[in-house]
């Protein structure tokens, strides 16, 4: 302990451990009593040296997470999971981007390692096996948030996305929409592509309702995929009522193609999204959609990893339920 | 320098140089040297111990953030171009919310500077008179985005909210209409809000248009207080045909209100909307808007900040420029 807190508590009138509680962000005293020794903080200038005493105990209090990007709502709601249940329990948080091709992915953990991070959470990042040897030889707790691998050994957090799209694609079918359309789903994404894909095909097989292999439009998960791979199904498959988006971004891409087209959503085709991000609130009329626990799983991400650290328990896979939220995008069949 | 990096130097058959400027992630060498020092840390499970370096060093090579939220992409773009120049410049980032309100404004604060951070980014947010003190007497280097005080002297970039909002509300008075409405902006923000309903207020006079108080309406730039805004305008002024939204988000509110009623846009009622953030895109149609240069906002933050760092040059505060993006949310008016 810093002769500093200890200035501070004399100061402000407390005890030691009630200036370690405030700065620490804990609760267990008045506001009165916070404003007093923020006060006191603020007066004296003081500033704790954390990095000297992370080195001492060999940590540093902080988490890093990796992502591909912040730019969508998806990543930005678990990224405040993160960032919030990380401050409750007193962790400061390291972001980077490993680019959007995992580009950057060796630069990023590099840097994280070398800061001495209690742990890495990856977010929607599958590491290829010189990347997940890398991350393996640093030694740092890790946990993967929307990602799992059937080759390499890590604990992961997200939902069952085969029976999601078997679930969603169930829902139109039961709106009496036969010919249905995937656009924005990247074929090769072994999460968020490839699952979806498959229990999309098993809910129309189950029945009995045939598909088309260009049915299923690749694409990024982005809002221009997503409009691309609408335009492509409403020009060559007139008589489509309905089209499942792989993320509310692709959904909002097809209903600006049916927009552009002159067609009602979901008067004249249903369309429905995955992920329920803020985004799925942006359209109108908004999207009914598969609700993912983003903030949810941020914020346990964070409780996995600081469990193992404080406590050396062990980091467990979890899937976590999602739900179909029904808005305004899917309507009963009506040509 | 430590003996490992030798170690990887010698390994991998490169200068030491060479090691240093991978590990930075510079440039100067081919893919082939790229791949064999990565292959030889790897193989070392080698981490520079850089907490130890930088406490002699004195400084940590870091950046912090503090934003209200990362959940709305006109944040996620700023620090986006935030994170990229960081890295582009061998500078981690600390990213910490401030809350909506504020609230951990202190804590955030106080986070960051125990970790000796470079310089600190503050994100849309205004301090009062105990926050900006406590700020300076952590003695960090820091810069605003989207945030200026007419009290405290600190340094800033930003766009000229005003005369934005004077553009774009010319704008749709150049397209014929007359009683225009502004809806989800905060009346008491002294930077995002009160500057532009002064833009607007200012537009409308030169162009002796009348308006009345509550043509504004008040809301926290989110999309359902400018839903809520524009029911309010078109149910109690029918034949309102304009509406400008403080931000895109709000903006894609009044699209949704209008939606609800059965009005098209922009046939029926013109929106344009504020900030050019991935969310104007998302609409159909597409926004109309004023585009901030969200993305190079944080980049060129990021460079003021460690150009003070390592140059000892002053920061100063910058208005950059924006622009009206014309799409298809706007029409001449038609009734």
């Amino acid at each position: 302990m810093s002769i500093s807190m200890v200035e501070v508590a004399k100061r402000a009138g407390v005890s030691i451990a009630t200036v370690s509680r405030v700065m620490n962000g804990k609760d267990g005293f008045s506001e009165k009593t916070r404003r007093k020794v923020e006060e006191v903080i603020a007066e004296l200038g003081y500033q704790k040296n954390e990095m000297a005493s992370s080195l001492k105990k060999n940590f540093s209090q902080s988490l890093g997470v990796i992502i591909p990007s912040v730019v969508t709502n998806y990543h930005g709601l678990i990224v405040e999971g993160i960032e919030s249940k990380a401050q409750e329990l007193g962790y400061s948080v390291l972001l980077s981007h490993s680019g959007e091709n995992a580009e950057y992915f060796e630069r990023s953990l590099q840097s994280l390692a070398e800061r001495r991070v209690e742990g890495i959470i990856f977010v929607s990042i599958q590491p290829n096996a010189f990347q997940f040897d890398l991350l393996e030889k640093t030694g740092v707790a890790h946990i993967f948030i929307s990602s799992e691998s059937p080759t390499f050994d890590y604990p992961y957090i997200k939902i069952d996305d085969y029976q999601a799209a078997y679930d969603a694609t169930t829902y139109l079918i039961q709106h009496g929409h036969q010919k249905i359309g995937i656009v924005g789903i990247d074929k090769k994404d072994a999460v968020a592509g490839i699952p979806r894909i498959k229990g999309y095909q098993q809910a129309m097989k189950d029945h009995q309702l045939g598909t088309k292999p260009d049915w299923v439009r690749n694409g990024d998960f982005g809002v221009e995929m997503g409009e691309v791979g609408a335009n492509y199904l409403l020009t060559r498959y007139p008589d489509m009522t309905a089209i499942f988006g792989g993320s509310d971004e692709a959904a909002i891409g097809a209903i600006k193609a049916c927009g552009k087209r002159g067609l009602r959503v979901p008067h004249d085709v249903s369309v429905s999204g995955f992920d329920d991000s803020m985004t799925a609130l942006l359209s109108f009329p908004e999207l009914t959609t598969i609700h993912q626990p983003l903030y949810q799983m941020g914020d346990l991400a964070v409780s996995e990893i600081i469990n193992k650290c404080e406590n050396a328990s062990e980091i467990t896979s979890q899937i976590v339920p999602y739900k179909l939220v029904e808005r305004g995008s899917v309507a009963q069949k009506s040509k």
